[in-house]
């Protein structure tokens, strides 16, 4: 399965003058479907091994809004591998509450890891990692 | 003149534990300085008149990442407005430091003004507003 | 009963350069379980009765920081209605993980309700809200 | 002299439903406020000497809040290094708004520095940093 429902509740920091929530919070919102896409399969967007730092920092994201979110709204989220290239995936986010849509966007996030001395480097995915992102 | 230029120095709370500037503040920053492209031209991204809401809420945002961001730098940004529809206008960013490129963002705003008792509706860009936009 | 546990999960988001969660993160982790103390007992921060806005701002708020909370950690939170007051609560909270002492915060919130014409004024709470915040 | 008079713009992304600055974004003015004071005296909250981190991690903050803040405000902040003790320095907050008090924080930030292997650990602040804090 290359997809996660998940749920999301608007708190009140989350909200702007405008009595919405704030464009930029969808992100924060997506960052964490995403984590948790990556957590139930074992994996993370940031970690360390062997004192190498590993993470899959994002190049490319977009957002379309569709229906301003609420306080105290529960959005539910489908996160969907929609690609996984050699290097990067592109994960879709639909928010819907109670199937209505509210918002879609995209993160593309490109699979790092620590050279010593020269920070992170894009990498190609390993096949280890490459099997836990999209089971068959 | 269709463009601004501004700067933005990034701040410890705007850094994530990879140490870089977290992707979703790049939307802040663009906010920012589309609220200052505004403000110099007398408008604003949200304001009252005779007792109604008018605004330009966000309807579609995306960025592109080129190099992290880190913690004192300060960051250049030009502001240009690339297009200006009949009820929408679309801002580009580009994020420069010292010449070099961080970040590459849009927002598309829809001007939208409230009818009471049915919150904010989209509508055509007033001619007065339409000008302070764009003066030729 | 005057208090509740309840958890947070931090996210990447909430980290800063430092590798830990960000001090000003603590604030919006108490405000959601301020507000959930408040959602279990019918209640709200912020909400509208017959077009008037009602609400508890906060007008004083403290953190102490004993450890630092990392991403991925599920924070153990206890919220406790510490004091009462004729027009004020004051809540306590608990930051543990694995019963290792995170960090402590107070929130004061002031009870409000809309003046037409003059915003928000402080007021005495109400018998109704009173009952609701502390059951005996 | 222990004090800096800084500025401050509120943003959109700010504000709150409530229509004023969100309590917790007071924490972000602050820290900019201290990095600020520290940068100009050539220090900083957060730096790596000779491959090793060194910083002054916050323990405890407060805010008190008189008056909202609004969308657009110029809010002037005054410095003031109220303490210096052995390993820590408080500093205290006002922010007016034309002359009107608007809130009083204060954050008290340990000096640490990084012991390879066990992270970061609070220790005397050094006479070359105590002299540039708080110059005679």
């Amino acid at each position: 399965m290359n997809s996660l429902r998940t749920t999301r509740r608007v708190e009140f920091g989350d909200t702007d003058m405008a009595g919405i929530v704030h464009f930029s919070n969808f992100f924060r919102y997506m960052e964490a479907a995403e984590t948790e896409y990556l957590r139930v399969r074992g994996l993370s967007v940031a970690w360390r091994e062997e004192g190498r730092r590993f993470g899959f920092p994002r190049v490319s994201v977009t957002c379309d809004y569709v229906k301003p979110a609420l306080f105290e709204d529960v959005l539910d989220i489908e996160v969907t591998l929609e690609r996984l290239g050699n290097k990067s995936a592109t994960y879709r986010f639909d928010f819907t509450r109670s199937g209505e849509a509210i918002a879609t966007g995209r993160i593309t996030s490109v699979f790092c890891r620590e050279i010593p001395g020269h920070g992170l480097e894009s990498h190609e995915i390993p096949e280890s990692i490459r099997t836990k992102l999209q089971p068959t």
